[in-house]
């Protein structure tokens, strides 16, 4: 399956600002590209490409004073097929854990692992372990949190999602992972497109989105406690240890949204 | 200069349990070192050595039932000159800051940088900017926060020693590590031998320590908002975002500690 | 000058629920009344009058499901003065403080004056004490905190307000009330109508609104950290440690709001 | 029974400082006083007695600088009956609650009812109704929480303790008070002696202890999340929302406490 992917991405900035974007598709999905994967800006400024602490393809660029828009549209190709779901994958012993994931087990600015542990045990303690307990996570969280644009707040972290029981897209995913780290499996958090490819869904703009990893058996594995179901078309675009480190864009200075568009259409 | 160092950690365990020990000098200062630094432990465990995501060589091995020794000594040459001081070191614009410094822009689990934000702009916004404006707040931090050991605490952010005004050494550099990066310089905490060369102290049992360094001019500068002064003789073993990359000992589990000896001594 | 006073608001009910209401005049300002205060609900529910613990008429009833309608129209005389301003109101020491206005020296729900005390003793410790202190507060939350309806939330306390800085109403007053007893000026919060008499607004739908009172010398007074202006007809409703006892409604259970008509119009 | 009661207090005090005492026998108990039942201070200071918002009697006096001591004996007949307990006692409906009940239903500065109403449902929503649900929060919290008066913090809440499972007295009882409240059973937090009458403790220095009341049938019932055992001899000070109106001293400054000895006797 291809996929069309895009963005276009509007603000309006007052005073030169610095900004940090994380746009491109993840170094795991680049051999899948089919056209170029540039990140474009208008009007033209110089720009700095880096990998980033947690590998992901950073830009780095200052937008001057006046409207910037940044956009790209490119090509993937796909498996198309949904998610894949292993019920039997175990838990590993934290002996056994590659040791780059260890770190997905500690807390994060929005995933307060410690407060949250022993509500973790005691509501997931008795899960199966290993796949089972990951969605019974999933499942708690998909159930007890309600969706809702209009109560998005950047501060919001698990704890408080925990407490508040609403939010966007992020929280439910912060209190997923940290449900996971407090019960020893490593878990991390990740953005990037995710398209409506053999789902019905009420017509609304499209957004980037969020979803997180949990290591199991020998791996990552997607799981998505917003959604809670298989999906098709997934693309990575940035991960780590919580929405910190896997924001679109993260502005030093005021900068005003005025267009988000995003694209990610299966090619027929 | 040669300095001793050494530490003498003892457990008991009840069940065993896997733990991740940041216990070896840190890379940065490998060459000084004129006998191995070995994490010796008592009894016998298989350990597994790597470098994790900060850079820090971190040993992990499972704990037995039991009681556990960790203990080595071992001999670094140093400058014997008091942590360097560069009244004159500029900040750097974020858009010229090397790509590995960004990420301690950026909020972590001790540090809430956007909500100390507003606050360090009042407090600080004015100080001159460079080296001055860390000083500045090396000198509140100092000022404003009373050391208490009967205070700690694992939980406390820096918010909260923000609005508590009390801590230990880790809680004074979580609040002048989240002013830092909110005024947009990078900040990063650390861990290490502190002894007492140089300096007259009422006699204390030897801890390890924790101090940050800040990202000005062209590289990294040691700060302390703990003590806010110069020190002799700091022996750096971990770095990170906060204490939770630089703990020397994280335990998966329950770890009843029943000794802590550490040693730092000039050699004379 | 007589103001017409009313509202209008309407909930739909899927299951019967109690609900609290603080919707009548406050005892202190009923003589001022020309007409009849009653809270009119439709359909007929049996009500339960009674003054709450802060001297408060509150009215409780259960609304049964389907729709229901709180609605009422009065008149009030009011002075048509703006509120008293006396800058040389004095802070009285907590020693001959009357023993009422103790109790709001303390913290509550949305008031931690423990936690904000450092930072009101550093940005009004120098303030001239007395009046003058209290319109400091006043100042700073007015210019520091943006003001927006879309980042209501429930939850906000005043150490909230302090990292957010934003917020709507009850917020500003929350800020204000709280730096105020750090600074041991007993403050309280207070809800009524407030219109638009005297001053020209923007065209808005009419609301209920929250303001402050300090004590000062030998009386509260009014303060308004929202718009920290003098205004014209105020009428009490309610008052109490903060929002939690001064909310116009309180439903125990789902209660979904449909229609909010506010009205507080000089008679001319 | 005949129970002798007493305490001595001593503070050193550098400057001038407003004290508040609650650390007279509670209205509630004066009959039963078979002493006077004075507050006494060396040196002589002129005091002031009044009843607090909650009823309580409070004491006001301004500590010179220099030491002071806060000290009383008296003796109180007492049932010598453990605390009652009356399993079929029924919740009462919010809209049959006596009004005065009504404001311990709501959120106060340690107990953030609000943020913990999604838990208490949960853990508690299918307990039996009526008394066997308070005392499965307080089996609950007593063995989920930790006692250690050295985890003690002034600024602990309800939510603090649930994340941190650890505390003194009175954070046993914040927690259970917030979820009772969540559960719409009015509970109060209160303060008194209680000595170790018909148990056998370790020897331990006494102190004044706190519980809590819930609003059952017909009246307040003594339950104690800490002990979570019937006690014989409880003798109240106060009551209020939380610790804020229970503390037995308030300062409003510096003052040190350098002796604290209770007495609660029974006299055969």
């Amino acid at each position: 399956m291809l996929i069309r992917l895009g963005y276009d991405i509007r603000f309006d900035i007052t005073a030169p600002v610095p900004v940090v974007a994380l746009l491109k598709v993840h170094p795991s999905r680049r051999h899948d590209l089919r056209e170029p994967d540039e990140l474009r800006i208008e009007p033209y400024v110089a720009i700095d490409e880096y990998r980033d602490l947690f590998g992901n393809i950073s830009t780095r660029f200052v937008a001057p004073a006046g409207s910037i828009r940044l956009f790209n549209s490119t090509l993937i190709e796909d498996s198309g097929l949904p998610d894949p779901i292993c019920p039997d994958a175990r838990e590993v012993p934290i002996a056994e854990l590659p040791p780059e994931t260890l770190r997905y087990l500690m807390g994060s600015r929005f995933c307060e692992v410690d407060l949250l542990s022993p509500a973790a045990v005691e509501l997931f303690g008795n899960a199966p372990r290993g796949w089972g307990r990951v969605q019974a996570i999933c499942d708690w969280v998909y159930s007890k949190v309600t969706f809702s644009y209009a109560h998005a707040r950047p501060q919001r972290t698990a704890l408080d999602v925990y407490t508040e029981r609403i939010g966007v897209c992020r929280d439910f995913q912060h209190l997923a992972v940290t449900f996971c780290r407090a019960l020893n499996i490593p878990a991390r958090y990740t953005a990037g497109y995710l398209g409506d490819i053999g789902i019905t869904l009420p017509p609304a703009p499209m957004d980037f989105s969020a979803w997180f990893e949990a290591y199991l058996e020998d791996r990552w594995w997607t799981f998505d406690a917003r959604h809670n179901q298989q999906r098709i078309g997934r693309v990575l675009l940035a991960t780590g240890l919580d929405a910190t480190d896997a924001a679109i864009t993260t502005s030093f200075g005021a900068a005003k949204l005025t267009q988000f568009t995003v694209v990610s259409d299966e090619i027929v």
